[in-house]
């Protein structure tokens, strides 16, 4: 049995989601999957590394997705997830790490080690966060970031069959307004709590 | 402005989200109302206590409740929520406190120190706490679970028009597979980074 310790984290866009799981990771010395995660799969399946980046932008509504699946072939978005399941499943034998977005708590939820995060924050501090920390423009802020987390959600939605961000999903659930650090702090505390039960 | 450190905790039946508020409040030192707010808002408003007992059971679909409701007139239920939510406001001016379930979070969305939890657990030790902490009958205990889930669901979808467990609705969420007292320690920390930010 698997016994590596695997923290997937799921985010809201803007919400920092990303840097927490960059900066636990260093905190517990373990591996970082995010991007290099994506490349990864992207050299294994030997499918464009563009084709991972923009796999969740596409998602853009349920029904254009589902038309896009048959049950007699599989379509590129298809390819590219079960792909990026493989690449997942790889890391998580390989040893400890975090591992962001790519639908890995679903992927790897029979792993008994497997600690699930989602980070969320209120709209105004992801508008600031998009616009200083990820270089977007001002211009329909709201309207960008609304969007693309209805797309991580119809994509979540689509592979999963859960539901994005509901609380029953996750060990634990974090409103970052606290603060990256803090935040973190907290998690890094459920793990060791969690390790020692 | 009201400054008071209100904690509002919601959990799925069993869970032991009611406990983990019950020690919080003593850890806090602040007040801890659960069944003493329903008493208080009976006490205050005339109606019968037991009527708000059950507000949460009678809520079984929300077509039924819906049929309840008029927009001419006031049903049963509408009147107890009314006068449990008034309740509600005047604990949360009258100082620090822990206040559990009754949609307090929804109540006092408008206050600025609310700390908004939701705990949850897997079905096992939910069906565990259940029968052992609660004395309910082994016989259909996950159906009995579900249902009363499903009641408290309904009963806060109704109300509030948002979804109950959805994380984006609260500071923090928990599986408290890890125990009582380290979610209690959890959310005593994230008080704690909330208040000096």
């Amino acid at each position: 049995m698997n016994k590596n310790i695997i923290i997937t984290i799921d985010r809201q866009y803007g919400s920092g989601g990303r840097k927490i799981g960059e900066k636990l990771a260093d905190k517990l010395g373990v591996a970082f999957y995010d991007r290099a995660l994506l490349k990864r799969a992207a050299e294994e399946s030997g499918l464009h590394e563009d084709m991972f980046k923009n796999a969740e932008k596409r998602a853009t509504n349920l029904f254009a997705l589902s038309l896009s699946s048959s049950p007699y072939t599989l379509s590129i978005d298809d390819e590219i997830f079960i792909a990026q399941s493989k690449t997942i499943k790889k890391v998580a034998e390989e040893g400890n790490c975090v591992i962001v977005g790519a639908c890995a708590d679903y992927v790897l939820k029979d792993y008994p080690n497997c600690i699930n995060v989602f980070i969320h924050a209120d709209i105004e501090k992801r508008k600031l966060r998009a616009i200083n920390e990820y270089n977007m423009p001002e211009e329909n802020i709201e309207k960008t970031i609304t969007k693309l987390d209805k797309c991580r959600s119809t994509y979540y939605v689509h592979y999963t069959d859960n539901k994005w961000g509901k609380a029953q999903n996750y060990d634990i659930t974090l409103d970052s307004g606290i603060g990256i650090d803090n935040a973190v702090e907290l998690i890094k505390m459920y793990v060791n709590m969690k390790n020692k039960k």
